[in-house]
């Protein structure tokens, strides 16, 4: 078993040598200024954590996990046009910093880069990585398109949205702790073991983000407070409070998501959300799913003790201020 | 040998069963929208024709030859975008039939589809097919970007342009006619033939978009002429008329290129064109190109007698009016 540190020194290797720079220019500037901002790194980092539980050879990772991690940042660049988002990771978009045209086109161009690294996975199991990455591309998009439908439909229920974010975040964290798995050619049994577990992990991974930006540390999160309650965004936590107010405080909520001054508005839904406990219900929830994925990692044929890295490293992740 | 209407109908066949209707359906019903259109199928018939030249299974082709058409039907919907297309196939673009962000999302979601189709291929040629496939992807984008680029800068040569249409269109054409020789199991030196005779042929179709602009006959060719001309787009023949051009006969045609009535700036371009001897020049391009490729096809190792249905196919597709 490697430490976490060790598994990050090696990913950052990967990346930070890198260049995707060629010509046209144009196409391929964003690509290097996109993918050459870091971020967190997340799924190459799972796709490591998971060979190595398996015991699996860290070379035979490497493309695949750079392939997710390219998929990842191309999928940024395509929601940031959708989203009309200025900012991301603290820089301005590619779609705000060049254009939407930009955007579309070194986001496409991306994808095949993605695509390029994968098939240079071992050819015995490139038909199962190339299955799930391409399954997983598919979900991705469909996650987004759930994302633009609820935006603009009135009610949407709690199970809608977590099979949305499942789509959205969870399958891709999934798929790159598989991909661990099947390049150390454990049995499909373990592997499907791991990609459930990534589900749950996805899972609490984004209802910790929705906690955080109406209920982080400012001085910690690094962003503002209630950015989400500000735009009106389908939470969580909006969701939540939804089902559970009665009638007159689903008026409450109707007339602080309505308020025009922001800080005003961010008090008032903050303070329909600590009437009902949105709080509470948020952690609890997030820490059931916590519990859930425990659960299926214990269920996995490797040693307890091969297992605490990952273990703790995702209770970190879980548990996080940022 | 099979005749070119026996393989149509078999490409027709595997497109008009298919349905790609699923859930959220506002990402799948554009998908359904762009790829029940028809058009030429151009690309999986050329997979078709080169499978029976050499002798393939067709059975084997069908795949990879449905994921480069799925392909190519994906960047026409981001192409739209980025051209600000309203019309395709004489309907209106997915762009603008639905919206920027619906051409964007289902458009990434077919480019998963094909590459969905792409590992379907039989396994033991599925990494020379999937290398095809990501170098060609690649080499479209960068040729949508360099279209773009030219749109910017005033002075484009020739070598540029040819460069540009190798780029976005003939690679594609070419990588369809390889697909059907690595399903066949041909030689690397055969395949690479059959891909450079597609190169010439997908540089003369090109050409032939570009002189049916201007010289095709409005009621054959179904849309306006002069479109390329309105539009101040840089074709082969208007970069070909600044490059003949003396000084006084660029004057006229900034003149020409700067009126504003566009029957007016048709009537003095194509004035200038006539002076310019553009249509004889064009004509003999395609030529030029049309004789290496029968040069090309030609060193092929198969019966001449063989090829005939592929030769004849080409002179009308070079020859076309529409």
């Amino acid at each position: 078993m490697h430490t976490v540190k060790e598994l990050q020194d090696k990913v950052s290797d990967l990346f930070d040598t890198r260049n995707y720079l060629s010509t046209p220019s144009e196409l391929y500037a964003p690509i290097q200024y996109s993918l050459s901002q870091g971020g967190k790194r997340l799924r190459p980092l799972l796709s490591f954590m998971a060979c190595s539980l398996f015991g699996g050879n860290f070379k035979e990772v490497e493309n695949p996990a750079i392939g997710l991690e390219i998929f990842h940042n191309f999928t940024l660049l395509h929601d940031d046009i959708m989203d009309q988002s200025d900012l991301r990771r603290g820089l301005p978009s590619v779609f705000k910093k060049w254009d939407a045209n930009t955007a579309i086109l070194s986001g496409d161009t991306m994808f095949v880069i993605a695509y390029e690294y994968v098939t240079k996975t071992n050819p015995d199991i490139l038909v199962e990585v190339l299955r799930l990455f391409n399954q997983t591309a598919k979900e991705v998009c469909e996650g987004q398109q759930y994302d633009m439908n609820y935006e603009k439909q009135p009610v949407v229920s709690i199970e809608d949205y977590m099979e949305m974010i499942r789509l959205k975040t969870a399958v891709l964290i999934a798929a790159a702790l598989k991909v661990g798995a099947i390049v150390s050619r454990t049995s499909p049994l373990q592997a499907q073991k791991i990609y459930d577990f990534g589900i749950f992990i996805g899972l609490a991974f984004q209802l910790r983000d929705d906690f955080l930006d109406a209920f982080g540390d400012v001085d910690v999160f690094g962003k503002p407070i209630g950015n989400d309650i500000i735009t009106n965004k389908k939470t969580f936590l909006y969701l939540t409070a939804y089902q559970r107010a009665d009638n007159a405080m689903k008026q409450s909520l109707d007339h602080a998501f309505a308020a025009n001054n922001p800080e005003e508005k961010i008090r008032r839904v903050m303070d329909c959300y600590a009437q009902l406990n949105i709080r509470d219900i948020t952690e609890q929830k997030i820490k059931e799913l916590h519990d859930q994925s425990q659960l299926i990692l214990h269920e996995i044929d490797r040693p307890e003790a091969d297992k605490q890295e990952i273990y703790q490293f995702l209770n970190i992740l879980i548990q996080r201020e940022v």
